[in-house]
């Protein structure tokens, strides 16, 4: 059980990852890059080689460049460069995500594995004890049941990727009984029995239940709810986007909390930040892959 | 706008709102009432008279009692006391929350009022410098546009009965972009637009908005988002039960922030709180409730 950020980036640190920015025009993708210099991160810079040249002059820092002329280009060879084993990670600049993400899924020269690509946060706040994944709330809108079980495999071989042996999943609702007017409750209840019935493996699945009584022990025992997961959830399962959204974002912008997040499912770690990211939570989220890389 | 608690405390304490408790063999619920004691709320308990006596005791208070053989009765009677103006708040109890219901939609002596009901939650947390408004992630599963309007019209009713003139309302969504893959997006700008036409009325109204763009302004300007609401929100609008819910309950659980919930619609104010709510929350409820009595 991980507590915080300063325990990822201690793993991150023995690691020497390095990253393919794709679109690195991106001045502010760069500066997170140089952020996470301090633990050993290396970059390579994929986009024209003109306005990277001025960037790394602002910056006063040099990192080696791939040139491209477009978004497509700069995708390509960025995906490119991971299939040669010259970058471990993949990280979004100014190119679409959906021009990345079809770099990444090309079926010849692409980052596949067979699993579906999914979003993980991972959030540190004041109110917790120990960071809780929460996923998707960033890539897939509304999961079916097979595309959930996908989730909750990526994030638990995520978990395993930074320690955690057996984490415990919570899909969670409003309510933490099974109501037939909330297909995400009943969902939640099939789900919890393929694990039990070993469709499911490497962690513990409980659901539905509340947020208060998968993360909080006290909630749990008020509610009378009994599991290995109730109350010490290491990762939550949101019914959709908009729900873990708010959740993660909840964690920053209620709490003064600290997030990272990370599409994963591929074969390396894919680093996707928004503009209005913190550079702390763009740090946070390349200390993140940097951990698990490979 | 509203900062605190405390502000919505004081306003309470000019009321001298009486609630009737329906089932209120409930000895949480009495001890949430005498909470409320300090800022001149009243009660009238309706159960059974010979457990009511006991738990009466126990807590060293003494406050009058309508006798009740069953749920049903005393939800009956306790939304007769309103009728008579006997009471002006309802609080839920030792009864079903369906049962409650049922006595206040009673079209002959219930307390309908013609709106819809709905549920709103008021956060106060570390990471805002006001109160804000969650709405419906209690009471309305997954409401339609009609629906989505009524509760948006019950919240801006509230926020006027707190003194805002004109609250901002923001539908929020895990994009502030339209979407057509999210249909809770195009229902926002749909929204949106019956605001911009006059549909609805005392609150400015935008949507989508991501979480983090209509809390925060900074957010709001990185994103290049313009509207009298973005940044600015204290009516968050909710795609469904479970996004609000988290929400809410991640202002405590994530934020140690404060919650107050309340259901709103009918003649008077309703008191559902849960068993997990702590004592403090459950006094704010109360004291929301008293604050917006008539």
């Amino acid at each position: 059980m991980l507590q915080s950020f300063q325990q990822i980036i201690d793993i991150a640190k023995g690691k020497n990852a390095t990253i393919a920015l794709a679109g690195a025009e991106d001045i502010e993708a760069i500066k997170a890059i140089k952020s996470a210099l301090d633990f050993g991160i290396r970059g390579i810079l994929v986009g024209n080689k003109d306005i990277i040249k001025k960037h790394l002059e602002t910056l006063q820092i040099d990192l080696p460049i791939v040139h491209s002329e477009n978004e497509t280009e700069s995708s390509e060879k960025a995906v490119k460069l991971i299939n040669e084993g010259k970058a471990n990670i993949l990280m979004k600049g100014l190119v679409k995500t959906a021009t990345l993400l079809k770099a990444v899924l090309n079926k010849e020269w692409g980052l596949r594995t067979g699993n579906l690509l999914s979003h993980v946060a991972i959030l540190e706040t004041p109110g917790l004890d120990r960071l809780i994944f929460v996923t998707d709330g960033g890539m897939i809108i509304k999961p079916d049941l097979n595309q959930k079980v996908g989730i909750i495999q990526n994030a638990a071989n995520l978990a395993h990727d930074l320690g955690y042996e057996k984490p415990n999943v919570a899909l969670i609702a409003a309510v933490e009984v099974v109501n037939p007017d909330m297909p995400e409750t009943m969902e939640a209840a099939i789900i919890s029995k393929m694990a039990d019935r070993k469709q499911i493996k490497g962690c513990n699945i409980d659901g539905p239940l509340g947020l208060d009584n998968a993360l909080n022990l006290m909630a749990a025992q008020i509610k009378k709810v009994e599991s290995e997961v109730a109350g010490k959830a290491d990762i939550l399962v949101v019914p959709d986007i908009h729900s873990g959204n708010f959740l993660g974002k909840s964690a920053v912008y209620l709490a003064k909390g600290k997030i990272a997040g990370l599409v994963i499912g591929a074969k390396v770690p894919i680093i996707i930040v928004s503009r209005a990211d913190s550079s702390e939570s763009k740090r946070n989220s390349i200390a993140l892959a940097a951990a698990i890389s490979k």
